[in-house]
């Protein structure tokens, strides 16, 4: 009987998976026992039984009860043989239902972090916003880089990194920021991390504390949203303009630890944060002490004009993090990006940036900083900027029929989408909904405000959608558009 | 005047960086305007002087004049030209020791992330623990895969995943806990990770809230202290006996939200949880609705009999979460690891991981599937383990003289470092000092204490050692150590 139960578990072990004979004797055993086939304290027939039975060689038997009664599912009485240790507590019957619904199950927090803000469910389609075309990225070249750099290697290369990332990447990336952002640095405030999001995360965590405030842009990026929720601060929205964000009076009662802006190109608006404005929010943060974190997301593809002098670039007392991501203009799976510290910070920034993190990639960031440094970053971010204006060029001629008193393009020609912003009337929700039927997916503008309730309009991306998907797709939106329009004409 | 400021400007940018002509025009105006050069309401030459005084066309004049005043630096008054705009805050001169000093500039829990539990600051050398020799890690191999995949790369293994990872690496890992870890579960319960840091933080993020408490072990792995501090969690040390974690009644006058443990090799004592205690964590798991993080961190490396079953293979209610990591068999820089979460939480923690943390690097990912699935996983683990089984008996040969009453390993065969457990009279921090002078960097096991004072040790890891360097290193050590025994044995 026991030896039938064994063989066949036996069996069905050996059909999983190739495991060593002991060891599919030793799982079968111990399945027994859990599940109460065989009982506490009941007497395992001798070795020279099982041997015999099962067919195993004596080694194997031994092996696997030894095992068992190393880990305590067996006892030896001397004298009486080997026998199911009474201790073992047998496997519960599985709760049927008896555990809570999932959902209960999370913490008040994770509910929060699993339920708002999430991109996650979205398919990516024209015209969903915020997605570079990776499609075009030279995938031949990287190949070949990452090979020279991989049969370069030394061991080092493979560790984690502790110095803020890969010395010629962060040489690099402070070549580029200093010439092309007016962002006065050294190497050593360049910290290279894994993207926004962990920049993001670290700044929160090493600047602010549990329940300290951070302003926010209203309407927002969600995944900014969503680095502050995860790390404890508390959300205080400033309306924006169109000249970014536009903080009143009022705003001061509730003082910032952290202002978090995106100046060139606000998102999801599109506003350029203005000169004036621009002091302004340094002036506030010198008053309350506050650091401003300024994510230049999109800075890379403004499409007239040199971009606009970053907050880094102004800031006299080191209050600002410039934060940045390769994301946009190589792939977003790559998984880097780079902060720029204030140069007091910088080592307390590494120390806990490889504690908390524990940094790597390193024949990646290698790779990186040959792609910069041979000019490639450069041609692809040309390449780039002119398709992305070509699309963008096309999706405005295709929205043209729809433009006028109720429907304007709002923000600068710069970056991977574009606001139309809409009567204060109209439900933008349900018109992406419904767009979304003709297979337009595009974002509400008002579901990325957080608290003010007088936007409405659509984010339409127009980097991820080829130029021929443009086209097609474009005039069909205008369409939709011009038609849920027109009782506003009326 | 102005335009000799100008041209010396212009000449210096000229010698960083090839910027456009415009662009140069553009920076050395703003700059003589910021730093206050060009006073409030001056009136600048007419674009045509400028066009003769500087050599410059007429178009990159106007470009750059064009860009000031879009900016807001400069203003035009019809019928008299353009001006410095008198609202331009010029930069103030830079404070030069107003600021505090950087260490009080980082938020309390800054401060601490930055200076608890901080290993960056140990140089890798014989016999850091906690570390594997990844010098032996199969480059020419990992690239070869590297290139077929990236050969075979479509856009979409560019983007982020939304779906826990790359189906088949999920497959890939499911497979080998089922069979050599005794993980009943399905696929879809497995989310890939950048690392057990990463797990950690999202599961505390996700599972608890502020200032919940976590039960830790006591000594307790540094990593997993920082990720809870980090998410807010308050931490409760557990002491640790030669079972591993052990709860006292008075430990559940805090109860416990997560309970956090190495069971199968305890970091760093050693010990292996036993049956018994397996359950006991179970049944208080199951008593104060809390969840258990089981810390699987070097179960592969087991140099005598097979693993005991991990915590998650004996729960019966879905209350534990497996977290494991692929930076010990293959590298550290690999920034790869996984979670086995309960079913009914799996799609939460997947869209939360999405928005939080924007996994990537799929090309990679089905690197490490093909990798697995061909068998070189199993098979560097086999030369791994026993390269290291050679290390450690040659460790323990080399330690043979100053064992005895006063020194005793602890823990099991197992892992990458050994427990030396010292007398509780021995300053173990003036000793790990004293080694690190001859080159030695082990580290002291007080160092790993939460909140108990009654262990003395040294943390010795023979992973990234060469079996010559523990051969030519493991005798010094030894020899110091009986020196400093000495006075016990008196």
């Amino acid at each position: 009987m026991l030896s039938e139960l064994l063989l066949t578990e036996i069996n069905r072990l050996n059909q999983q998976a190739k495991l060593p004979l002991h060891r599919q004797l030793y799982e079968a055993l111990r399945r027994a026992i859990l599940e109460g086939k065989l009982a506490a304290d009941e007497r395992l027939p001798s070795s020279r039984d099982l041997v015999q039975d099962l067919h195993l060689s004596r080694n194997t038997v031994v092996a696997a009860l030894n095992q068992l009664t190393v880990e305590g599912y067996l006892i030896s009485r001397v004298g009486s043989g080997t026998f199911v240790n009474p201790k073992v507590p047998q496997r519960l019957p599985r709760p049927s239902r008896v555990s809570k619904p999932p959902a209960q199950r999370l913490s008040q927090r994770g509910q929060a972090l699993s339920t708002l803000f999430c991109a996650s469910e979205l398919e990516v389609q024209p015209f969903t916003p915020g997605i570079a075309d990776f499609s075009a990225f030279p995938v031949a070249l990287w190949q070949r880089l990452q090979n020279k750099h991989w049969r370069m290697t030394y061991p080092d290369m493979l560790d984690y990194s502790s110095s803020g990332g890969y010395a010629p990447l962060r040489r690099a990336v402070a070549d580029y920021l200093r010439v092309f952002r007016s962002v006065p640095l050294e190497v050593d405030q360049i910290i290279i991390t894994s993207g926004t999001q962990e920049s993001l995360e670290l700044c929160s965590q090493l600047l602010a504390n549990h329940a300290d405030t951070v302003w926010l842009e209203d309407p927002a990026y969600w995944g900014a949203c969503k680095a502050f929720m995860a790390t404890g601060l508390s959300l205080h929205a400033v309306p924006v303009d169109d000249q970014g964000m536009a903080p009143k009076a009022a705003d001061s009662a509730t003082p910032p630890r952290l202002i978090y802006v995106t100046p060139s190109h606000q998102y999801p608006t599109g506003a350029v944060m203005s000169l004036a404005r621009r002091h302004q929010i340094l002036s506030l943060a010198r008053q309350h002490q506050a650091w401003i974190l300024e994510d230049d997301y999109d800075s890379e593809f403004r499409f007239s004009g040199p971009p606009i002098s970053s907050l880094a670039g102004l800031d006299t007392e080191e209050r600002v993090i410039y934060l940045g991501s390769f994301s946009k203009v190589l792939y977003p799976g790559l998984k880097l990006g780079y902060m720029v510290v204030p140069k007091g910070l910088a080592a307390a920034f590494k120390r806990a940036h490889y504690d908390l993190n524990r940094p790597g990639q390193m024949p990646v960031q290698a790779a990186l900083a040959e792609f910069i440094d041979m000019g490639h970053f450069a041609s692809a971010l040309r390449r780039a900027r002119q398709s992305y204006a070509q699309r963008r060029q096309s999706l405005l001629a295709a929205l043209q029929p729809c433009l006028g008193k109720h429907a304007q393009i709002t923000g600068a020609e710069q970056g991977l989408h574009l606001c139309l912003r809409l009567p204060d009337e109209l439900d933008d929700k349900a018109l992406a909904l419904q767009l979304g039927k003709l297979g337009l997916l595009v974002r509400p503008l008002s579901a990325y405000c957080l608290g003010r309730s007088d936007l409405r309009g659509l984010v339409i991306g127009y980097g991820y959608a080829p130029l021929a998907e443009i086209e097609h797709f474009g005039p069909l939106m205008a369409k939709a558009l011009v038609q849920e329009l027109a009782s506003f004409e009326a």
